[in-house]
């Protein structure tokens, strides 16, 4: 299988934005631990980021053919982007959303994803090991 | 008169997406459909996308010489952008809001419509023929 | 085609009414417009006022045999009558919103029509070419 | 005893009206069911009709000197008139409310009856049996 | 001066209605000592009353030639009915609101009423003497 | 046909709680009243009474072999209880909501029921007379 | 009897203040014209103002032994003041709320009246004559 | 690694409740397979049902000593249940919030998990595989 | 007199759960405290502790023939427990409520007390003192 | 020790303010009571009342260097006052929240105190022996 | 130029109060410096600070003759006083709003001032360096 | 210092759009007079304008090494863009945001930042002053 990760505004300056919340591993580190882990079953990751919403529509929308799966860290869009929640639902490829942080214990804009009912399921909290488990789920699509 | 049909985040896949929502025709069909029925009053559509904020707002401002109105799908950016709304409210060319759904009986974040305010009038409801009553509408400047 | 115009509360006073928000057009300066245009056509425009809610909803029942479809500006009622709404709703022909005023640009209660839901699409803030717009749709039935 | 029931807006279309939701029986069907079931008891049942609210408020001040009691399906007024919640709190013969409907569990404006606070009782969801229910109830006044 | 008392739903059971609110006396009575008080200056006074919100509407209407003000005691319809408040904003005559009791010291929906903001003033919680402070307001128009 | 009629908290206290809202008779005595109306037609009434949500539910599920209908009386935790809700969605027994007190005219938080929209039909407001309508309502399964 | 005119915060600007919404006259020049209309019936009135809360607190206390009535300008403290209306539900001299604007026609924030409840009446919109309305208001305790 | 798989409310009905949301299998078909992939890795998962709240913060305490971490699936309890987020809060072991169905897309009051806060993160949406990934997050606690 | 303490869910854990917010003595530590300080004015106090609500419910009806009153720290259920309200208005013994922290001014969920209205009145935020000093309030019952 | 009561607006009423509420004794009487209580301890209370706002921030802030406790009732002001709440937050006295009355039990706006948040803690609902408890609070902080 | 630097509550006590939010310059220290920086460009500051409402109004009200500009911290008062917001509307002295905070970041109730709509403009959280931005802002009404 | 004067969307139609609200200086005449102010003092002001929100988050993402401060206008992103808090929080430098209108008393939408509770401070309602005085603030960190 081939699964994308899509990563959203901000989330390039992993490991040195508010390390507090958000670790001090780099997007970077992030992707060399998923990429192994995905290889070992003989499956493929794809990293991308980017800052701009339309941007992330556009990656969407060209997922279908492409992708088997999306693993989705929208990061602040989350919580505002109803055009990302549209591309979303366009598409055949199944969505995951996942966060670094657990949205559902900080600020009040942060507990509402408006991308969620969409997505397939969501993973929140377990800092980079929440990628690793967007992986598991995007790969048990074939089964356990 | 000619006028500037500017669709929004999402409608390059009309045709496939929710077709049970959107209908099966493309946006291709429907600028087709647009550009014969101007040019039968010897008028001029003409049909731009993208699935980027900014991008609608720099072509917004730049409508302003070039075209005698504008008929905006804004799609999901419709309910969430103030930034639109400013552009709309900068130009002097009168836009007109549609929509291909009744976005006032769907999700409830849908009923709502920011640049609504700041637009000449608003059609939706009527699929496709919310194009073609769009084009009536910014035609009827020139009186019926 | 025949198209009843059902129009609610306080638009037999349309011409003396706050013109600036409304215009200087009566009620039958409208009917004669639109029927001129809808026999352009060969099809045939009907209108029909009144102050009462009731009244309103009696003629929307009666309407089903005669009419092939209606063009409604339920005036104020449109923001709070539910008993308009399932009137609509009960009966099989297809019924059309319109407003004079862009009324989602206006006071917060007549932001939100609670017939829209209901109705097959709406048509606001044209002044009078909304009822022209609106007969448009109504034919549009038979395809463009 | 004599017993009124007071029906609203669009039950006449009983039968033909969203028949999902509301069943195929004729509010003349429903007339004779009760009427019949009340006559066992030797009570008499009347029932009354109308699309018009200020109707319905007479009829219901004119029910003081003639009727033991009022089972009321005031339909959409159920959820916005207090000119009829005023009327009922300004007659002495008690009020039952009846839905056909489970109204709380429909949409978000059907599940509150502004009427309900001044009724004696609500009986609401079981179709054609709500009518009796409400017949039993009225007659519960003599006791059980 | 002429000045027309316009009554709407419910008040025709002043004095029977919860007396404990409303006093114990008739609207007849009202009428009475308001058209004395009235005559005393030389002016006349009208009372009107019903139960149908179309029929205030066309009242209202049809006032503009015939009265110099109107006092209004619309009942429940203050709070809810937009369309009556289009009446008001739509006649040149003066409207002046009055309520027997204080409204804004009763149950939350009667603490607003919706047609106030197109109203000359408001008086509440007078009783009866409510009407006689609405002639006076009426009446200086003529100055003190 | 065998009904379930589940009573929830502090209804034990029946006769002695607050009687001017709840009444003189206790639960006993309803019982007596149910269970004789219910053998007259040959059926059989099953009363019991917990303080317990979780027992509410344990029983709940327990029902769906034993008995054709509930009647449920589930107190305040009707205000609340989605696990209640859940439980009563999950059964193939149906389940119908009554309440001695019109809870529609009572305080805020009982004005909802939040297993209202999972229940057959709801009747409140009858007193002791409300398990007899409950009563009723469960047997109409067979027809009038 | 004996009238105290309590006037609250920025009340000793009028006549500079915003005059397109409060009028030219002074509050001087109100005094005069009400001193004037209660003398005609052999009555007192005395007018007090001040921007303090506190003081008017002091000052509604200490009215009980001295005046029959109390009229009451709060100015913007009838929007926030729980202490001024629990100083008017304290006292028994009758107080009635007056407002030279309507403020249920203006911004949000003056629509509602905190003290509103606990005075025996309010009257709005009027202008000067509002407090010459107070005034016979006060009066008519005597009867009509 | 010991795990308590802790399930709240109607959990003991799956394969039979609403399987169209919750699927087929049973809460013992489950049990099997994760207890199967937990012994893969030589950890011990072990299986537990109530509809009981009390019984769930009973439990949740004494798992401290007992367990290296919770999988939480509490039902219907997680949006109301204040209780058990105190629980949760006050124990050092690790709790991982998990639900079948996609709660961020279901019914409103579906959406707010009152002990999200307080767990380490949350897993839903990917039904019996929700389980799966709870196990997963949990064991890697030990480092992937 | 004899006071029994009922303390409810989580709060067999005081002295390790959150010491920062709940310090750290025992329930135990608290008990002794408590009982001393009752016995040197030859009073009795009881303490009770449970996890569940229901359990709570059926101690606080037992407690009517044998306390002079309830000091109640419900815990978690005092924010959402309208069962245990129904329970503390439905016996005839003087509730107290107290917490430990000042639950005013910690999340917002906290802040609101549903069983407040109905008990005698509330003291919070005096750590262990809130103990002693509800001892006090139960018995200055006597006078002072 | 050294305390200060410090009363707010409309208690220097009590005794004849609203008796059912607030009771029959005065200030005077309070004071003399929690005098008495305070000496046996060999302790000073100190009472101060005011009606403005102003006043009482300027004594609390005096209160610094004089007193061990403050003792505050501050009346209708803890809805609404947040510049007495900044004044408690600046001082380093320990300030305990007293009220007559259950205001948890009252109209809205009085079960919120915009104070409680900044106060050490508070006690509601015992009448004059909220004085009393608020002294012995003010004095644990010797230990019991 | 003379400008008026008018402080609210709790001011007085800058330097002591909360240094971690407010800084630990006192208003005299701020006063200097500020005093200075106006003298160098030949201007005139005046401060002035209050814990009363009242005071602040009449100050305000005071100002227009005496004064080119106020510069205005009104504390707590900001967030609820309508009153002073009447006050800065009725004087034509230009106000402007400073706070040493960023009110924006704080509680909820700090996010919102009343006063912000009246005033020219609005400079929060650079501490002291408000002050002189304030002078600056007031003194560019020369020109820059 | 080096200053980054970052503008969002629709800035660069200053001088043009709606110069009643936004004056008639182009962004080019405030970058020239900012400039100007900023060499006098030796340091360098910067402007940079864009409609994209993705390229102000790039923008001010790479701020970070090369600029001492950012003066921030976002516009209308201002009250929408989580994302850009999320930028101006993940960067070391710091960020002040300024508005030309005053936005506190603009539409409703503009009263509320959602950037401001992590910018250093808020300059808003000077006009093209506002640039200045953001240059001013954002200098000062140097000191006075």
């Amino acid at each position: 299988m081939k699964i994308l990760f899509l990563n959203g505004p901000n989330l390039n300056l992993l490991g040195t934005r508010e390390p507090a919340v958000y670790g001090t591993q780099t997007l970077s580190d992030i992707e060399r631990l998923v990429c192994l882990e995905a290889e070992k079953g003989g499956h493929a990751a794809v990293f991308f980021q980017t800052n701009h919403e339309g941007v992330m529509i556009d990656r969407l929308q060209a997922a279908a053919g492409e992708f088997d799966a999306v693993v989705l860290n929208a990061g602040a869009y989350s919580h505002t982007s109803y055009a990302l929640r549209d591309a979303i639902a366009s598409i055949p490829v199944p969505v995951i959303e996942i966060h670094l942080s657990n949205i559902h214990g900080r600020e009040e804009f942060r507990r509402t994803s408006v991308i969620a009912p969409v997505c397939r399921g969501q993973i929140v909290g377990f800092g980079v090991k929440s990628y690793v488990l967007g992986l598991y789920a995007a790969l048990m699509k074939d089964g356990t």
